[in-house]
């Protein structure tokens, strides 16, 4: 992507780059900000924005305003009124979709590391680095990992003995891999998490606890994203996999053996008990905790706060503890707010003189 | 402050640190204990301590008793008491307050770290320390960071590019503040914290999960404490904001954007999720769950476990999943508990014939 | 043990090891692998094999498996298939006891740090090291620590001001030991892992929350193994405890002043509340929380997502939110599955008429 000047985003680069529409006319754009935080030369992400919206924004110097306009006669009042007041237009469909693309497109957030090896680094001379990799101050490289094209590590990290991080992949500051786990290409690991500590296994026989060391390990896909604070577990014999563009939240626990198919979303807080298997496209709500040895189907949803303990059928939402389908569960809540008439009756019953014997006992 | 010798403080002088009334006789005190583990040279807060009490810890060696009389009278009794056994008496109003000043006053851990940058520590040229700054073993100060007077950065500690920090802010080991992270003055960040990761956000379109890139910040005021492996995650557009006196404890996860008043209180492995906004004075229990774009009155308190799907009006206090006003929530488990009797009357009349259709069908 | 050629352990060898009878045929075994990712040479545990899967397996070069036959005559009938197609039958009693002891026997993977002092490790020079000591890249060993003989601190580790760590310990990656607390022997510390940060602590007076200053510390118990990102608190005036043998999974919390007792097991998510005291051998699920000050009893087990808020009875097992005994809590739920019945018949009741004006006004 070229820019027009040494500062900005020239709009239609822009519009190309987000799959949008351009109108108006070309500007240069610097940053993207919140309609309420607009500043001169921002693009600014505006779904419903009306004519007397663009003007005003344009008055107070913003470049470009991302518009989902509906239908044709709307987009060209929005297109004359970007004329008049000489802002550019970027007509998309899918205002979210667009601030993910703006936001990418003028990131100006420093990169998370300097390029090459910092010299307080300690790489083991077996350690294998592609291309481009960057290892930030004070991380460790230990024997025989293998680091692809374009890495990253931040400072402070530890990649633990041959473990593989794929091309294009980012660490930020204090990752810990353990010995190793793999992971895919353009993931991203935020600061804190822990990929491959023991799964918690134990065998509880006349010896007391005895630890089951764990030999399996973990494997991570493409595209990843692994909140901060997150720990996944090895496996005990098996890996524990994570499929093709999982995301993660921060404090997030993945037991030992368990596999989280393509593109599953697992909000903060969420526990995953071991050997459970999460389908695809699967999305877990904040603090949800899943048993161990649970299957969760493809394209099931589970609602905040929801606690597991059985399987939950593929394409199905639900949610509450002991889960259960989510009309269900509403349902239930409903009830429960009755209980108050009901007791009511059942008291009122009592008093009158109870229909049976039964109810005169309680 | 000054000490009566090489080892104690004076108990005058530990009065009037304290804000207590000295009564008794000048001791030089040495440590803060617990009643069951007092030493000699001890002080000991014990708030309804009497005569009897006063001379048995006066035998055992203690020092000085800190303690809530109440009245004149027994004041009075307290004072004859701890001249006879020859201690000192703190006279105080508020037992907490007082154990809260004795734990500072007498506080002999080490500081957590040692003055000056350590020759292990890596800090980019651009990065401004203030006076008295102490850089641990291997911490890593980005560019264009800057960090204000008297202010400790642990060992292992990464402060990103542009990051803040202000005034005798103490960060203990291992603390990650991300690229522009601003903290207030007197701040303390406990090891692990992680401030300034990317909030989850993702828009899910034609080509799958695209990230949104989160160019907002994260903003703490003064006087905060974090907790260990707390994480607080940078603002989409805006910056997530903690007000001043903010206390948050260990695994606590606080979403994008979310706005915290001043002296709101988090226990530990509460999620707050994003966009939600806590109120000033708010007091919120362990392992609580906010959904997103909720708004929590000022002083509302939040009991423990807590599942917040809603917003909650201030000075209230909620609790349960879905979280309701206190009372009612405790009275839908009055009535869950009477579930047992509100069955047998329905069985009973089941039994003896349904007083309706609707009844039998069930 | 003696291995029988360079890369594998000689079959009685390690039947010895594991405590399991040796029949079949000497064989070397290389691995631990599972019945479904046998390969040529390893040991598979299979409880209940039959005849016909040891032929399968040998024929697919597994060296050995270990089955429980439960009786004579089938213990006989697996030796003769056994010798038949030429592999190791390994005879036990407990199969879970034989995978850890397998697991442990058959572990090949890297140590967690190489021995010795690394050179990019900054080791005080009042700081006792024992023999055998290995500190890892990056690691800080603060004044007056003393670690035990054989200890291995992996890299960018944080040892405090006079911390203790006990023989043959092993902490991994980015652990953090504050100042003055104290590892027993043969503990396991994971990546992650912070012991003594300050409790969460306040008085709330005239000049609001005061700091209560966290001057007890921590003590943790000999064979402890403590998961990623875990952390405990150190005590206000008293320690914060774990017997020996305490086993605590990932993100849990234990809070200040908190008394775990000896082979207690902790799984992930779950939170103490401060001063709370765990008796010995108590089992807590995943994302349990207990509340301050609260006693659980020896033996007693507390289910998954269990929120307890007062005293749990010894030997008891407990569940729900606020936690009750395991069956009350079975038979609660079951009611509320019957309230749909409840209130078909209290609103046919209504319909009909109520029997009161009770249940008329509701």
């Amino acid at each position: 992507m070229t820019t027009s000047d040494g500062e900005g985003l020239g709009s239609h680069a822009l519009a190309d780059a987000i799959g949008a529409r351009h109108r108006g006319v070309e500007r240069a754009v610097t940053a993207l900000r919140a309609p309420d935080t607009a500043t001169p030369g921002a693009v600014v992400v505006w779904p419903d924005a009306d004519a007397d919206g663009l003007a005003k924004l344009g008055a107070a110097g913003v470049a470009a305003v991302a518009a989902v306009p509906g239908d044709e006669s709307r987009g060209e009042a929005l297109a004359a009124a970007a004329n008049a007041v000489g802002i550019a237009l970027l007509v998309v469909t899918d205002a979210r979709v667009a601030l993910a693309r703006l936001s990418r497109a003028l990131d100006r957030r420093p990169a998370p590391a300097e390029p090459g090896v910092h010299p307080s680094a300690t790489v083991h001379p077996s350690a294998v680095l592609g291309a481009r990799v960057s290892v930030g101050p004070g991380s460790v490289i230990a024997a025989d990992a293998r680091l692809g094209d374009g890495v990253v590590v931040g400072p402070l990290c530890s990649v633990g003995a041959a473990a593989e991080i794929g091309d294009e992949s980012v660490m930020y500051a204090r990752v810990t891999l353990y010995d190793g786990v793999r992971v895919g290409r353009r993931c991203v690991l935020h600061a804190g998490a822990v990929l491959g500590a023991d799964g918690f296994g134990y065998a509880f026989g006349s010896r007391g606890a005895e630890k089951i060391h764990h030999l399996g390990g973990v494997v991570i896909g493409d595209d990843v994203e692994i909140g901060a604070n997150t720990c996944v577990d090895r496996g005990t014999l098996h890996d524990t996999v994570l499929g093709d563009r999982c995301k993660l939240d921060n404090l997030v626990q993945v037991g030992h053996n368990v596999h989280i198919g393509d593109d599953a979303v697992v909000a903060g807080h969420t526990g995953i008990g071991g050997s459970s298997r999460i389908g695809r496209r699967v999305v877990i709500g904040g603090a949800v905790a899943i048993a161990d040895h649970v299957t969760i189907g493809d394209d099931a949803r589970l609602a905040g706060r929801a606690g597991v303990t059985k399987d939950v059928p593929a394409g199905e939402t639900w949610g509450g503890f002991p889960a259960q389908p989510f009309r269900r569960w509403v349902r239930e809540h409903y009830l429960i707010g009755r209980l108050e008439t009901m007791w009511r009756h059942v008291r009122g019953a009592d008093a009158d003189g109870p229909a049976t014997g039964e109810a005169k006992r309680a």
